[in-house]
């Protein structure tokens, strides 16, 4: 699967901090340590305490990139911001992200169409997060015919169910895993399909590790194609891959977890 | 989901010798240990070494029933070996198990319309374990259909999509997993669904049980109703309360393991 480190994000005190004070180890070691750790793409979110976006998010991607050469992912709801990460950033990023909402959509597709990107198209729009498996499959397949009109390729497409916290709203956890198996018939050759994992574990007092790996796995067995995860987690990594095994997309050999790290 | 414990079963060295040697404290703490830790039926076999079936399995069910008070499924390939275990069962025995081939079915299914027990199903045939999930839904159905005849309820069947390890057999685990979703649309109301969970990483070097809880949660996640596993594997066990909980079937609280503990 196509893994997303979700570290370098401000709305962490200590990344936010480092932001605010240009402290480019802090933000270096991150990146280091989440490619190191298995994640091939990079979200990078300047957070909600950031002063002004649009400095703060060229200074991470060009700090970023001065230590790493993987795709970033540009987190923002603005999409000014996120212009102004495209403009500099290496290779080919990901938009993280448009809703189904018509004018989203129009800002974010045609930057992804201008800077030849990929995009993450999250199944809510204007009136909040669906409730229901259907509403969901309806939203993410407005997303996918506005992808044909802007000529994105399935492939570039991320469509993500939305993963909710289980401790306020349990009843979503089937939807989405059954919704990430619906996302799959939507185009053909079919879209990504992706999860901001550490959602569903969001607010809970204990165990968030194993909620994040077990939600995983499930999510796996269901189809799910990429996740924006926390890739130092190293019983989350494990489940990956075992998950992964599981589902014939690793070669089975007696040292499994190794020979997933040493690719 | 319903927890078959898996560890009375004379394949295993310790038990095989207790069953030789009528040791009867090493089964009777065996089978306490996993009502305790949260069976709800145990499984019963005396292995491939027994030098007589017929006294051995009355021997341990006799022994069993003095000490817990849940229902037995009697694991057996001889029909004539199940019957005596059930002539002395309390309660409502599973029998484990009839393939799909029709002199096996006619024996198992008058055995279990005899004694009113549940049956297993496992999706074979003389011709061995199918490569294919089309295969396996064929097989399935054949039982499914051989239960209407014999006034078996869908409730009271467990149909085994028959896991392989891993090891050996790679691309068959998402087969199994995507037959324990085809099974349920078999009948109307669904049937159970069930797997030998070990089976899956039989043979394997290490992380027996990091391939065995993440195995569960996928196939939980795929409609899984039951298996037949090591409940004393208390990871596996908070694993299968997690997935239970992201199924929302089990209802969120901060300390959710322990309150399933305690049921």
């Amino acid at each position: 699967m196509i893994i997303i480190g979700e570290l370098i994000n401000g709305m962490y005190k200590d990344v936010g901090r480092a932001i605010a004070n240009r402290e480019i180890d802090v933000i270096q070691h991150l990146a280091q340590d989440q490619v190191k750790a298995g994640a091939s793409i990079l979200d990078v979110s300047v957070g909600p305490y950031s002063r002004n976006h649009k400095d703060d998010i060229k200074w991470l991607v060009e700090s970023i990139q001065k230590v790493v050469d993987i795709p970033l992912a540009i987190d923002s709801t603005m999409a000014d911001v996120i212009e102004e990460a495209l403009k500099v950033v290496k290779g080919r990023a990901v938009i993280n992200s448009t809703s189904a909402d018509e004018d989203k959509m129009a800002s974010m597709f045609s930057l992804a169409k201008k800077y030849n990107a990929r995009i993450i198209g999250l199944a809510m729009d204007k009136t909040g997060i669906p409730n229901s498996k259907d509403k969901r499959l309806e939203l993410a397949a407005k997303i996918a015919a506005k992808a044909v009109e802007y000529g994105i390729a399935a492939g570039d497409l991320y469509l993500d169910p939305i993963a909710m916290p289980v401790n306020v709203a349990q009843a979503q956890a089937p939807e989405v895993l059954e919704s990430i198996r619906e996302f799959r018939i939507i185009c053909t050759p079919p879209a990504n399909t992706i999860i901001g994992l550490s959602n569903v574990s969001q607010g809970t007092k204990a165990c968030r590790g194993l909620i994040n790996r077990t939600f995983l796995a499930m999510a796996l067995a269901s189809g799910l194609t990429s996740a924006i995860l926390d890739p130092l987690d190293r019983d989350l990594m494990d489940s990956m891959i075992t998950a992964e095994l599981l589902m014939n997309k690793q070669i089975y050999c007696d040292s499994f977890l190794e020979a997933y790290r040493k690719r």
